[in-house]
Formats: C-alpha cells, sequence, structure tokens
C-alpha cells in the first residue's frame, strides 16, 4: 500500500425520498441557482421534487448544460451567478451538469481568464458552494472534486480538480433510474465500471483493502448491470448500480494504490473528434489497452480473472485473454457497442487521436508511463 | 438497501512518516492537549515523533487513560482542560485513549454533570476538537463518533456518539504496530473482526456493495491477522490490519444495512464485571450468539459461509456450524481464548451478566430485538 490522505466531506443522501433532504442541507438564506441539463427532469417529476424542496429559499435556474458540457455554456451559467449574485448551486443531473457546476463554482469567483483553469492549470482558490441532486449513476462527479470540461471551438476536452469544488452534498435517489433511457443506463454502468478498472488494474502493492473492494465493486456492476436495463428492474437493483457507480470513484479504492487513467485520455480525445459518448469510447478502448498492456499488468489481470470472473489460472495466458474477452462481452451485453467500425469509425481515428493526444502532451499514459503514442495507435486500430 | 445519510468528515493521513502531517492538520495557534495512556509511547519513539510535530504549538500533556476509559480518569483531564484552556485535543493511543478523548472533549464543553452524558443520553451541543496519533488498530475510534466509558466505582461501562467528538483527522502509521505486545494485536484484529460481524450478519437486505466490502475485510484479517502476530511481520500485512480495522467501523460498511451489535453489548458487561480485554469478550461470545442465531440469521449465515470460507451450501445446516467452527479456530489461531473457563470463570457468570443486562435494558439486543434475557443467558452458559 503506498501512502495516502484520504477523506470525502460529500454527505450522501441516499434512498426514496431523499430528495427532500435538501431544505436541511443549503444553508439558511442561500440563492440558490439550479442547474440542469436538457430538460428530462421537467418530465420525470424530479423537478417538481427539487421545487417542493427549495420552498423556503430564493431560487433561479439555468437549463441547458449538455452532455460533455462545453466552456461556452458554463460561462454564460457564471455570467448569470455574477450579474443575479447567486451564492448557492443545486445541481441537478449527471455526470455532465454536475462537471459543469464545478466549473461554473469555480469560474464565477475566479480572478483572471477561466479558460486558464482548463488549458493552464491555474490554481482556484475560492469557488461557491454545491449541492447534487443525481439523476443518473455514472462518473462519480457527485462525490468527488474532479471535472472534465470540453471548448466547442478548439475541440479540447479538459479536465480540472479542486477539493473546492466538491459538493457538499448529494442526493441518491434510485427512484430517478426508471425514467432513464437505456443508452444512459449503458453508459452509466460502462463508465462505472472503467473507473473501477483504471484503480484497479495497475500492478500490485499488497493493498488488499482496495483490490477486495473495487473486486466487490465489479462484481455487483456485473451482477447487477444487465439487470438495471430492463424495465422491470427493482429498486434493489438500481440501488446497488447507484451505491456502485459513486464508490467507484470517490477517493476511496484509489487511496494508497497507482491509477493508469489512460484508457479515459484516449477515451476524452476520441469524444472530442467524433462525438461519441464518453462511455462509449472507453468499451472501445478498455479491451485492447488490457491487451496491449498485459505484460506490465499481468499479476492484477491474473487476479481480475481469478477473483472477478472465476476463471482457472493453471493456464495464466489463456486466463488473460478469457477475462479480456469476458470484460469486452459483459459490455456487449449491456448492449454497448466496443468497435470503432460500429460506430462507422476506420483506422482513420488512429492517426487523428495520436495527433491530438500529442497536442495534449499525452505521449506516456497509464501508471507506468508505459503507454506511448505508439502504443495508443496500436490500441486504436486493434479497435476498429 | 435501506435509506441512509452517511459522511465520514475525518481526514486520514496513512503510512510513513505521517506524524509530522499534524502539524498541518491542527488549527494554527491552538493550546494543545496531548492525552496518552500508560506510557509505552515514551518507549516506542512515538511520543518523539509527536512533540517534534508539535514544535510550533503551546502544548501540555495527560497521561495515563487507562483500557477501558474510566469517567474517573477523564474527568480528571476534563479539570486540567478546564483550568489551563486547552483548546484542541491530541488523542495519542489505542481506541480507550480515543474514547476517553471523545468524553474528554465533550464533558470539558457540558453544561451540567458530564456522568448524564452516558447515564441519560444527555444532548451534547459543543466539543473541543480533537485529533488522533493511532497506536493500535482495534476499534475503528479514530474515524467514528463512538466512545464507551467506564464507571469504576458502579461497574458501568456505557456508550455514547455524536458527530461533534469525531476526529477531525487521525495518523495511521503502520510502523507504529512494531512495538506492540502481541496481545494487543491479537485483540484489535478480533475486535476489528467483530465489528464487521456486527454489520454484516444479520438479514440481508441486497446491499451488495455493504457485503462485498465487509465480505472483503473479513478475508483481508483472515490473511493478515495470523501473519501481524509474527516478529517478522511486513510493512504491508501491518497496513492491511490497520487500514481493515479502520473501514470495519468507519460508517461505511453499514449504512444502509440493519445493524447487530448484540455481542458487543453482552460483551461490555463481562467486561465491566470480570475484567477481562473487550476482544476477548468478542472471541467468546461470537461463536455461541452465532449458533443461538442461526434461524434468524440463516441467509447471512451461508452466504458467510460461502464467499468468506468458501465452504460448499449445499448441506446448509453443515455449512453454517462449520462457518461457526472455523470463526472460532481463527480467534483460537489468533492465540484468542474463546472460553469463560479458559479464563477461570465457570457457570456463575451467566445470571450475573443478565443481571446487568437487565439493568441496562438490554433485554431483548440484536436487528431484530430476537436476543432475549433468557436467549443472552443461554448463549453466556453455552461459552463456559
Amino acid at each position: 500500500m503506498l501512502n495516502f490522505s484520504f477523506v470525502n466531506p460529500t454527505q450522501i443522501h441516499f434512498g426514496e425520498q431523499q430528495i427532500l433532504e435538501i431544505k436541511h442541507s443549503i444553508p439558511k438564506g442561500a440563492k440558490v441557482l439550479v442547474v440542469y441539463g436538457g430538460g428530462s427532469i421537467r418530465k420525470n417529476g424530479i423537478y417538481e421534487q427539487v421545487v417542493a424542496a427549495l420552498s423556503d429559499f430564493t431560487w433561479g435556474e439555468f437549463a441547458g448544460i449538455e452532455p460533455n458540457p462545453s466552456y461556452q455554456t458554463c460561462m454564460r451559467a457564471v455570467e448569470l451567478i455574477q450579474t443575479q449574485h447567486y451564492d448557492f448551486i443545486l445541481a441537478v443531473g449527471g455526470g455532465s451538469v454536475i462537471d459543469g457546476c464545478k466549473f461554473i463554482a469555480a469560474a464565477a469567483l475566479f480572478d483572471g481568464e477561466p479558460w486558464d483553469i482548463l488549458a493552464e492549470g491555474a490554481q482556484i482558490n475560492k469557488a461557491l458552494p454545491i449541492g447534487v441532486v443525481l439523476t443518473l449513476p455514472a462518473t462519480g462527479s457527485e462525490s468527488n472534486s474532479f471535472s472534465v470540461i470540453s471548448n466547442i471551438d478548439t475541440q479540447d476536452k479538459l479536465p480540472f480538480a479542486s477539493g473546492l469544488v466538491q459538493p457538499q452534498f448529494a442526493v441518491l435517489d434510485p427512484n430517478v433510474m426508471q425514467s432513464l433511457p437505456k443508452r444512459q443506463l449503458t453508459n452509466g454502468v460502462v463508465d462505472a465500471f472503467v473507473h473501477i478498472m483504471e484503480q484497479y488494474l495497475t500492478y500490485p502493492v499488497d493493498a488488499k483493502v482496495q483490490d477486495r473492494f473495487a473486486e466487490g465493486l465489479l462484481l455487483t456492476l456485473i451482477e447487477e448491470g444487465p439487470k438495471v436495463l430492463k424495465e422491470e428492474a427493482s429498486y434493489q437493483t438500481r440501488a446497488n448500480v447507484m451505491w456502485s457507480a459513486t464508490m467507484a470513484l470517490n477517493g476511496l479504492i484509489g487511496a494508497g494504490v497507482p491509477q493508469d487513467w489512460s484508457t479515459h485520455m484516449i477515451g476524452h480525445e476520441i469524444t472530442a473528434l467524433y462525438g461519441l459518448d464518453h462511455a462509449q469510447t472507453l468499451a472501445i478502448i478498455l479491451p485492447r489497452m488490457m491487451a496491449e498492456q498485459q505484460h506490465e499488468k499481468r499479476e492484477k489481470l491474473l487476479q481480475y480473472a481469478e477473483r472477478v470472473f472465476n476463471l482457472d489460472t493453471t493456464e495464466p495466458d489463456k486466463a488473460i485473454s478469457d477475462a479480456i474477452l469476458l470484460t469486452e462481452q459483459f459490455f456487449q451485453q449491456l448492449n454497448m457497442l466496443t468497435r470503432f467500425s460500429d460506430h462507422g469509425l476506420g483506422e482513420e481515428v488512429a492517426p487523428q487521436v495520436c495527433a491530438q493526444l500529442e497536442r495534449h502532451g499525452m505521449v506516456a499514459l497509464g501508471e507506468q508511463q508505459a503507454v506511448t503514442l505508439e502504443k495508443s495507435k496500436r490500441i486504436l486500430l486493434a479497435s476498429v
């Protein structure tokens, strides 16, 4: 186990009828800006629950945060906050809305050009407080300090992180998943699964608790993921998927272990260039990343094969290739496409994505910086 | 899964050389009272590390918090705080020191008779802030809000809990375990194991993440517990035991599931009456509690048998009795005595402990209130 410091200060309110809890969690007297996405919350009853919970507050709203939230849209919300003097942001949505709100919270109080937070890693010294009503389990953004923002003009998709933008509370009511389109549920399960893999599938540091927790989350998603796509999915299945997705990226399983994130870095470039959903890019890249890195990650791949897929590891090479295959089949079982060609893309992606990686300085990815541009290109070509 | 609200605000600093971190974690200008136990920290180098880290602070010390911290000793620390105006408590020790400091932190600012906090459940509205340097992994007290205090005069051992006394930070350096007596290491592993069982072995609520996490911690303690007792134990073994003990009782695995705690309630009375170590009482009671409650806990016992001990459950009754036996054998493998008679006690314990349970209103224990006084008596008699 490596040294680490860890705390997760986000108060989680989990379960049915918990949206009302926000009335106790937002500071009294706050002027609240409710921020959401394309408006689905106005059709599924979540908006009404939020409005009821805000009856004691002065509040306004900003709609239209898009998937892969854009700098341009976020800056319109920043302007609204600055002119109307909102002092609390309530994000009602999934990872895109929450990521957008984190940037908005930082940009609204930033001295200087907010784009520098993303492009230059400029230091944030203050941010508006954020609360979350989660409508789509996937990214874990509801209880972490990370955000990824896209610039429509420049085709950049860039991350930033700050403890100052970590939500103060997050409401997780599994019932909100009932009205979600299947594509979003699929994306959510795959995204959470790959988040776990990025923190688990590295090299062993004898971190037994972290490994067991990661494996427990993977097993839960494998059991519950396919069930959650069905109309008749139970509350408990939804609850298990929702809690897994939050635990997948709240800092706990990644504390004291190496982390990879190379699949995500390549995935971000694919979304920026071709508009594929974030999770779609991960499902394409991860199986080939595992194959390409199977020597560097051999020990953990064998542990994964044995503990997650219950494979016999007496023939290690076969166990590893079976585990990779089962991973891709799990994605497919969720109706996720796992090849560029499924999306009408071909070998042209390899040089184009590599050029973007190079432009963003991502020439050696992964926990051991072993994923060179050349390897990224091989992974991309193998994924067509 | 049941509804829950969860946050754990204790900042964990985990690893080698982390004791120095306290200099950044204690508020500037604080007047710090360092509270510790019998003085072992003055022999193993921890005291010197703490002194070095406090060089920028005004500080004093209070030694002598005993195992099963007493109300009487704690009140002497309260007097010192009140006369010397300390405003930050640094607990350097294991569960007893930390539990004592929680009571001290609350009692020092309490309007009224502090004993009422324990005896009457009197409401706490403020408490001094606490930081922890953990010297013995066991109770999880370093990152939770619970405390158990004994009254020497009345033979009471009573719990209280308040978010106000949860430590603000805790330093976990596995190297501190090197100098621990084996008995304390054994106690720590057993205590942590039973904490997990009290939150796991109830009835199923389809909380897959919590179950997998609990099982992961149990598996880690079974693998690493016996190794940690050896002189040549590795840093990583110590780290895995230490992190397991913290995760065992920091609120996470108990969020959204029923909880039992009947073994603890009976155990507290045994310690109060006969002076057995806390963990010794748990190791005696748990196996008989499992046997007595095997119908109420049947489903989870089978899951435990299968996932933790890899037992074949086609003959369920055999699997359950084997799992109970393996649990007791695990304790014995840690050189833990598991019978009253091993401590020179006999059948007299049953009426005496039951009289104490009755006096404290504990006439129906467990997640289903199924452990009546009659059953407690049977458990005690079977444990002789």
